[in-house]
């Protein structure tokens, strides 16, 4: 059994995660930490864990997190960084699900950032955990980037055709909307349900912290830079990502993109293309950690548009740290994670 | 394996038991009936279920019903009366999910449910399938009603109550909230998202066909007659029931409520009673078995206040049905229905 | 032209009454206050004001009050309390929009609201602003408090069986359910989306600080103690309260309850007692100042239902506080606030 | 006073020209029409226009309209133009809320809509009802085609643009969402909000009607042919649409692209462009006729993104159909429309 330790276990991630650990035949629970809960019972903050999940809230410390196997970090970006050393040093592994080694490059992260990163060093051997891209890298990693929300609906949208190189990189749009628990479990007024609730808004659209994610991960794919605009949306729901993606055909020739899409994820347990017409519901993958992909070219046009949905939670944060954690124990991928999506 | 059928698998109670069953580990997915989708696979119209349900939709008869085990109606009330006794003949075992075998008189069906009942004689067998009520009835059964949402909510809310007679059984209320889901996946005006969202209403005050079932029970519970008034209202989100209960105890002595309700329940896998002074979300069983309740007594007086929520769809549908399946084929009560509250 | 100041212009009953008061035809804008935000236009915190408010938020002071003939206090507990005298020496008139003025009796104010009451003298002078109840001491007062939400709700339909003596006073049960914004407009963990969206819960059921408000205006209805259990729940929705209310009848006979109430209400603008048999939406009075109220006596029994909705921020509150000034100033008492509720 | 008649008034949009209507001083609201409800009272199938619309639904006859001095039709596509005609001969002008007369080329018309247009010629005297663009064609107008919602919100977004050949005119993007009340009151199982509630989907990605309504608007701006990729999408609330406009720039220097906005709609009533950097939200014009509008450049590069919020119900329907009757009959613009958006 592997011993895990969440650090940060009150936010929506963390508590995403404890809700599929906690039923994961592989794994103890050993230690929630909270800074701000010390003492506290967990299902007593969170009821629907009663009877599956028997811990406190501890205090994170080193010495406490060494006791376990893997780390989870659960936390606000900055918070990773600073304890990674000590613990790879103590032979544990780690998954940041914030963005601290998302980025390779110290100095788009400090822009991004607003800070210096405090080990440049470890950016380089971070690997950046979307399996469906470094599924091998992953296995052999000590500390996986676990990728953000966005990026992981977008970049999965947009891989077979930047991969390929069939379409015009420098002029690709994503248009992206999330459900609110996006946001994080934080007081604050932009996030009541008062502000949120039977509205629509786009945010951030001067530059949001994906941008230069997604960015990186579509030129590693391909080689080349891209021109990527990226708007993110709150939908006044609260789990779900819908990716709506534009990009212009290089070509205007007949392309069997069905098909392409089809090869590329045919075996990948957790990406599912779906028939050609389709329009993904996000209900369809509440509470899965499956991305559901449709693929379109309105009026056989140049344009082709890609419908790319996940639930932020699961593939977009906690699921997909949890189908990292399997690679890197050498357990079968989907361990733990056979949930269908909660519809309606 | 148990081989299954889902006799009006389009619904939501149908669609809600495909995706419990289909990961639970001893059971077979063998045939799903609608006579409207004839030939479609079940995955195209739910997308969610791709993968994990490899079936199409065929006509519901009994000879392609007797290759099953136990056949699971998820139909409008009024079909299981009438294909009940040849599958039963046949062997078969029987759960309903609506109201065809709930209540014991045959008069009283035909009052609130307007014909004549088709095979009276079948309504004295049946067992009603609450487990918290009938547990070991329902071992031996052949034919099980499985008890309406609100029933299952309100009873067992009320149950400790009335099975010691602590409050006065004439003037009980049961004030009950239900999310969209309860009125089913029928193309209804009242039902759009324009009409319900944002909005909350009461309906059905004049009488309400869960009434005589809850009734009922309750009277079966203590041996007495109910005086209960029941309003049901609509709440603008899909899942869960709350039920909000008013009993006037028959005594101003001081009563361990809160023991009272944890002694009536400690052996309970799904019924959960919260600690003193709590108040139960919704969302914290949502996708889950669990009915969480909690007791009060408002400023010591003689009303108590009885809070008791579940998801609609699973305790207060297909999950219970799972539960009476488990029940009636010996295998541990909990299998398959593991589930978690899907919190956020 | 009538001069008004809001202080607390930033919240949602603020708001509210800017938009309702931006459209009145004889009042001026002269004064927002909000100590956070002093500088700012108002409309670039709501912009739904542009056009229409024209005014920046300033520091409340006694001083530039003055210069106003009515204060609306859209502030939390305890604000207005230490400013009302002041502004009454000054001559204005004020309406409190929060509860210092609603209890008359400071012994119960302070056991409800934590501190001492600062000017219980005024307690006394205080008209509560039910126009419905209190029409003609209201045309004269001086200093208004305007109700809750909850209470007007309550009260509206229960103030006929209760004047009348029709139902048994000690055994009155007020369920009722709010929308979101009924919390205000504070950064709060659990008044988030994520929280609130697609659940439904109680909460204060141990004592909720409506609870003394109602009873004393039922009190007041009726010359005897009131026996009230209050209970208040969470509605996944912004706007809207919904009070269903049980109470016994004191007889079996035949009543004519749905005349009771159309004679209790025919000559009130803003309160519209429904056709028999029917059942409020609180849609239907988002965004007016209207009571929708329907009766009901559930298989001819002996226990009432009332249903009353209204929307919170309206006759709940700001609606409230402008029929009264109109009543103040000698108005037409429907002038600015012929809204039609907007449905869908 | 004018004497207006709406053709089928029991969908949303004629259910919310009543809402506009009632309260508008210089109409009487002579006749609503409705084959399946006649001689029901409007306001028993909506109560919140109890007290203000004192009406039955009548049966649609050019005989009983012809009484009137504008018929509003508020019904599916393909009624209008079976009665324009007759009204016309008889003197009447008309405001088709439909599609009958949106696109001049009764080829283009049959194609979308699936069969012969019935009366072409009066496809050339209909004018476009959009009065940001046509508004002193409007004035002189009989028959008015008014604007489909999604038409609304993109056009004025991209007309600045447009007009002044700023953009690429060939791969110009609208990403739309709507809410669910765009669909209409129609009793359809997709539209439930157990299936919309808390989900997020594309739809008509291979073709929607309003693209060759916003083309031919766009076409007519610059006299150039569009090529315009539009993709709509669903969002779980009721009203308001949101356009998230893509364009490309023509050239990289730089362009005072917020000045032209205001420049372009500085007179105009009820578009508002927001002050730079911002982000409007649906609730604000919740209700209102207004369109807000944001204009962004991000990162400087070549991509323009431009935000703009309408109500789907009112400037989107009901609210421009009244704009355009103020316009007919020679009233102040605003006339009846001077709501303020009902936020929260």
């Amino acid at each position: 059994m592997i011993k895990i330790a969440i650090v940060g276990g009150t936010g929506y991630t963390g508590v995403e995660l404890l809700r599929i650990l906690a039923l994961h035949p592989e794994v103890i629970i050993h230690t929630v930490t909270s800074r701000a809960d010390v003492g506290k019972r967990v299902d007593d903050m969170y009821p629907n864990l009663r009877g599956f999940v028997d811990a406190e809230f501890t205090e994170p410390s080193v010495e406490s997190l060494a006791e376990c196997d893997i780390v989870f970090f659960a936390t606000p970006n900055g918070t990773a960084m600073r304890m990674a050393q000590a613990l790879l040093e103590r032979g544990l592994k780690i998954i940041d699900l914030a963005a601290d080694f998302r980025l390779t490059d110290p100095a788009v992260w400090e822009h991004w950032y607003g800070e210096p990163h405090v080990c440049p060093d470890l950016l380089h051997e971070a690997v950046y955990g979307l399996p469906e891209v470094n599924r091998e890298r992953i296995r052999n990693a000590r500390l996986l980037a676990n990728p953000g929300c966005y990026p992981t609906a977008v970049q999965l949208g947009l891989l077979p055709l930047v991969e390929q190189r069939l379409v015009h990189l420098d002029t690709l749009i994503a248009d992206a909307k999330s459900g609110v628990s996006g946001a994080g479990r934080k007081a604050e007024i932009p996030m009541l349900m008062s502000e949120t609730g039977e509205s629509f808004k786009a945010y951030g659209v001067k530059g949001h912290r994906h941008l230069p994610e997604i960015r990186q991960g579509l030129e590693q794919a391909c080689g080349e830079p891209i021109g990527l605009t990226f708007v993110p949306h709150l939908v006044p729901m609260i789990r779900g990502i819908h990716a709506t993606l534009y990009a212009q055909l290089v070509t205007s020739a007949a392309l069997d993109l069905q098909n392409l899409y089809e090869t590329r994820y045919r075996d990948e347990p957790f990406v599912d293309v779906l028939p050609a017409g389709s329009h993904p519901d996000t209900r369809n993958v509440r509470g899965s950690n499956r991305c559901q992909i449709a693929v379109h070219r309105p009026q056989g046009g140049d344009t082709v548009v890609i419908l790319s949905v996940i639930d932020n939670l699961v593939k977009g944060a906690a699921g997909q740290a949890v189908q990292n954690m399997n690679l890197l124990f050498g357990l079968e991928e989907t361990t733990g994670l056979r949930a269908i999506g909660v519809y309606p």
